[in-house]
This record gives structure tokens, sequence and C-alpha cells, in this order.
């Protein structure tokens, strides 16, 4: 029998074993939201060449305060062959590589010209928008390191040294069996003792705003038998993920057909509302879950605990963006158990006002479904009362 | 000639041209991160029935501190025919419908027990561990409006009432045409004044973040041939980003070709720094962008402007989450303009604490390309300290 644990401890346990997959090679269009597996040099000088950062003219800066003679253009992806020299200018685009010897570029709104003559500023400085060679990165520098997460402009930078390929942690296979003799797919009509199964499509729903693909759901029947083929069936994921029968209860066959199975058991319960009979084990190289059946516990042991697995297999820092935020309104805890409540959070005149979202009970998604965030909730003797600053962390797809 | 005017205008102003799509019917597992474009009812009551909420016995209250017969057991998917009499007790598993008559449900660990009789406790509460018929929602009732995130909560309610498809509102398709004859493909060896184009595959893994889908990238030289094609080939697009040739030189030919493809010009040139040169207009149902070719420009007036746009055209809040978070080290500000700077936010003993990143030009995402944030700095007289409480907005992809 195994202790009740804490959620922080439960949560450490997970990620002690949820390391980054092996990497895989993906197309640059493919790499969003993934992160890095190899490292990443640039190809050459960035900027290539001295670049002028504005359309004027390129200049000495011994010139200043005199009229100089134009003696030609150079656009974004042309190039002045000659040297500029001294009493002349080269009229220059943004973009466009500035003339051997230029010293500065005068923008055009700074200019007083008269036919093919300009007079140039009192006042230059030196290099004035002009983005010297290598100035941001050196050819052969790194640039994206093992571990970096390929966000939008990690992909500008694969691009910019031309990469549309790159190596990248595989993201996990996740597999999720519904259990429970009492659920019926949604496409049926429950009989009156019966309900659909809503876990599975949800967790479907929250793995896909997580950026898994590669998700198969299936059911199975409250038999040892059932389990056994569900759980033969799932090997190829790495992460397996069982609904309902979690419990120690005369039909919680799962704790039972997972050991037959020869999954590892690492934790079992943990001191949180909801989600307590949360069961945590692992065969090879897969991570296994039990979850309860009850959809806000089944949501929150997926938001808490599968999804940081799930990010932390693919590389990715494991817990999502949160904050701190104000209470709006005052709210009573009930017994010893930390609780995570559904919330939304709005951004307030002081930072974040935090309203919970209050559920009839642990099946109720009604009154809850629009939630941005889980909030963590320590018991209080009495209660929190509005303007406590607590804890959250937003669901995923609200970025 | 338009005035330049205040990015806040400039937002305002977008947003105003970006009212919701016409719906469409999607299947459930496509439904996450859309928007519902019609109301839901409870198609029956919720819970179905009086619903046991824990493993126990179901009795009448009348007989606290008795022993009573157990007649029999209802589990899960189950249903107990006759109605409880009193001095018998039910077994009942987690999910099952309480037996007629039955007022409170009395968990295992609380009896004691002595072949087929259990003692119950001596005090009884009515009700406990049942959750009532219709406590949740009540048939009829509606549980999903238009306008409501599907979040994967929300897809738990569908699933739970029997939706396997729903009309949401239709996501925008986008169409990114990047101009510049200094550019060449990521997959060409580009010349000693050419660049690889890194912002067309930037925008559109940034896209791809936000949950798009029917994202085309093209490119357009700078002729007014090319560009009238491009915008011609575009039309089918709600949203369209033309990326460079923004700006007031003689290569920019981007505001001169949209005025002759009938875009209406409703802003250029925002006080903002970078992204000073953005153009927005729009052609029937379309919304355009000019977009500066400066890499960091080109991502954050995406970030700014086009990302809320498409959420705005998706029925989604327009702006991503933020917060505000304390500044880890001194930052100058030159110039008169709001300059918004990509930077990264991390959890702190007191909130979140906020890097800044510095870049070598605008063109510099090498430097930067590890942000998660997007921060909004008001010019200030010398500059801005440490411990400085600065806005900021995630992101897309770090939820």
């Amino acid at each position: 029998m195994l202790k009740m644990i804490h959620p922080d401890q439960a949560l450490d346990l997970v990620l002690a074993h949820a390391a980054p997959l092996p990497a895989e090679t993906v197309p640059l269009d493919d790499a969003i939201g993934r992160v890095a597996a190899e490292p990443i040099a640039a190809d050459r000088d960035y900027p290539p060449f001295h670049r002028a950062m504005m359309d004027g003219v390129a200049v000495y800066l011994s010139d200043a305060g005199q009229w100089v003679q134009l003696v030609g253009e150079v656009a974004a992806g042309g190039q002045w062959r000659a040297a500029l020299a001294p009493g002349t200018a080269v009229e220059i685009m943004t973009g466009a590589p500035a003339p051997a010897g230029a010293e500065a570029v005068v923008p055009r709104e700074d200019l007083t010209r008269e036919g093919d003559r300009v007079r140039l500023p009192d006042e230059l400085r030196g290099q004035q928008n002009i983005a010297p060679r290598a100035s941001a990165v050196a050819a052969g520098q790194p640039i994206i390191q093992p571990g970096d997460p390929l966000s939008a402009l990690a992909v500008g930078v694969l691009a910019s040294v031309g990469r549309d390929a790159v190596r990248a942690v595989r993201r996990p296979r996740l597999r999720i069996i519904s259990t429970g003799s009492e659920l019926v797919d949604v496409a049926r009509e429950p009989g009156a003792a019966q309900i659909r199964d809503s876990n599975a499509p949800m967790l479907a729903a929250f793995a896909r705003a997580l950026g898994l693909t590669g998700v198969a759901t299936g059911r199975a029947a409250d038999t040892p038998d059932a389990l056994r083929d569900a759980l033969d069936q799932a090997r190829d994921a790495e992460l397996l993920v069982l609904i309902g029968g979690v419990s120690a209860g005369r039909y919680d066959l799962v704790p039972q057909a997972l050991a037959e199975a020869g999954v590892e058991l690492i934790f079992h319960k943990v001191t949180q509302k909801p989600g307590k009979p949360l069961l945590f084990g692992r065969r090879q190289g897969q991570l296994v879950f039990g979850l309860p059946g009850n959809p806000l516990s089944c949501h929150f042991c997926f938001h808490r605990y599968v999804a940081p697995a799930a990010r932390a297999l693919a590389g990715r820092r494991a817990s999502p963006p949160g904050g701190a935020a104000r209470l709006t309104h005052p709210w009573r805890i009930k017994g010893s158990r930390i609780v995570f409540q559904l919330g939304r959070v709005e951004p307030g005149a002081d930072g974040h006002e935090l309203t919970l979202l209050r559920n009839a009970d642990s099946a109720d998604l009604f009154n809850t479904h629009r939630a941005n965030c889980i909030a963590r909730l320590k018991p209080a003797p009495g209660q929190w009362e509005p303007g406590a600053r607590i804890d959250f962390e937003w669901l995923a797809g609200e970025v």
C-alpha cells in the first residue's frame, strides 16, 4: 500500500520520469511548438554586409555640413561596385549594402536637395543608420542550442540561415482509454442509468490544444479481460491515460489490471481536491496515468500531471505560464486538502482579477466550461477573502 | 496623406473591421480553440438521476446509528428497481443512481460490517454524497451560448449532451506575400547582397501557433506588375499580409499597388517602435496589412495587429493574456515613440520578472528568439529602473 502524497511531490515524481524523447527531423513548417535537438550555427555573418537601415544617402563623416554630389543609387539586393569617394554620395535604400568606405547613412528627410547635389546636416555620427556586418552574429557562432523552443522567431532564424528542416525532439504519442460500464459513445442515446463518455473527447481536445498529434481514444468495459486487451494494444504510446476505475472500490479494476500488465506503480492517491485517486506508474518507456472518472477531476489531473509530462517528453518547459491574481469574492475551503478550482482571470485595474467558478458536483462541466485558468487554494481557517492573492495557471489554448 | 496614429488607436481601428466570420459545422474533434456559433441546451437533467458520489451504502436518515440489512447492490450503469425500505441498505458504487427513497450515501469506511448487516454512523446529513438530479443543470437550460470559447471543458459539455458536431465561427484564411528584390527562398544560397526570406516562414509558423489552417505564403518582386498579380490571386483570403515595400521610399510600391487593387486605406504609419510604417486597409471582406520587412518589426506587427484580427475574425477575444512584471535590469528608451521589446518573463519570488532581450538591429532575430513575451515601454526621462512594473503580452504558443 503506497502512502498518499502531496500534489507537488506527485508532480515532481511524474517529471522525474519524463525525460525528453529522441530527436527526429521535421520540415520547417512543422517546427513551431517543438524544441530544437541540434545546435545551429550562423552560416554567414548577420547582417552579411554593412546594411542600410533607412532610405537616404551613404556618405563620409568629413562631408558633414557640405554639399555633395549624387553619383548613383543602390537598391536592396543590389551592390555599389566602386568605393565611395569623399565629396560624393550614393543614394541607398533600406536593406542595401553600404558602398565600401561609407561612414554614415543620412535619411532622406534630413537632406536639402538641388538637382544632383544634396546638403548634409552639420552633425553626423559614425555608422549612423548602418547595421555593421556581423553586428548581430558572426559566421560560425551558435545561434540555436539543443533545448531551445522553436518559437515563430526561431523559425525565422532557421529560415535566415537556410535550414528548411531541423532536428527536433519528438512529441509523445498519447492513448486515452475510458473505462466504466455506465458510459456510452457521444452519438448514442444513453439509458436511464447511463451517461455519455465526455472524458475521452475532452482530453483528446486538450491534447490537441497542447499541439500533440497521434492521439488515439478508446473505451474498455469494467472487466479484467477488457482491460487486459486494452492495455496490450496501447503499448506503442509513450503516454497512456486510463480514465475511471482507479479508486479502491469493488469495481475499480484498473490498479490490478495495471499490475498484471507489468506497470510499475509509482504513486496512488494525492492529497488534492479534486483528483485524490490519481495513479501514476510506468512500463518500459511508457508513462501510465490512472485518472478519476469524474470529469472535473479528470480534466484537472490531465492539466496538472499529464500535460506537464507531455510537455517534458517533448523537451518543453513542463508547467504552463501562470501568475497570481486578486480574488473578487469570498471563497470557503472545506477539508485539509489543497483545492484546485477552475476560474476566470481577467485584467483588472491593479493586475489580474480572479473569479472562481462554482461547480455543483465533480461532474459539473456545465457551470465551469468558461474557465480560462485553474487556481490553487490552500485550506484556510474561515475563508479566503476578496483581494487575497491566489496563484493560478492558464489553461491550454488561452494564449 | 493620412496622419500617423497611436498604437492603441491603430489596434482599435483594426478590431473595428474584424467582426466574426460566418459559422460552419465542425466535428467535435475539430472544435477545440474555436468559438460556438449556436446556443446549446441540456438534452436532459444533469446529473440525470440522484447520483452516488462515493462507494458506500444508500440508506434512510432515520436509520442513523442503527444496524441495517444489506439487500443488494447497484453498480454504475445499473439501477435498483424497487424503492428502498427503512431498516435496509443497498450497496452503491460511485456514479450509480441512488435507489428511490434513499436519503444519504454512507461511505464504506464509515460503516461497521457484520455478515450482511452494517451499522450506520450516529450522524447522517440529508443528501450526503448524493448529487441530486438536475443539480448541475436542468433539461432544456442553455449551457453554451454563441460566442463561448470551445475549450476542452466545453468539448466535454458537448460530448455529454450528445453533440458530435457543432456550429462554430469559421477561422480566417491567411495569405502572406513577401516582397523585396533582395530576398531568396530558404533553400537557395543568397548572393552577396541578398538574404533569405525569413519573414514568410516565421509568420506562417506564428499563424499555426494561433490555430489557423489554410495559410498560404508566396513572394512578389518589387514591380507593379508582380504586386498586381499577387494581389489579384489573394482575393479569397479574409486576411492578406504583405511584407516589405511599405515605407515611403522610391521602391516602396506596396501602398500604390494596394490603391490600384481597390484596397481602401484605413491607416498608414503608427507612432510605435518597431513597426512605424505599418499599413492597414480593406477591400470587400478582406483585411489587408502592409508590414515592414525588418523581421522584428514584421513579427511585432503580426503579434499586435494581425493576430488580434485573426482571433477576432474567429470570434475569439482579440488580445492574448498578459500581465505586469518587474524589470530585472535598467533599460533606456530613446525617442518619443512607445517601444515594444521582446523579453522573457519568468516566475520570481514576488510575481513575474522581466528580462528584455537586446537586439543588435531590427533584423536581429538571433539574439531575441528565446523571447516568450512582448513588453510595452513608454518613453521615460532617463531610463526604466530595475523593479519597474512593465506590461507584457505572452507570445502565441506559450500556454
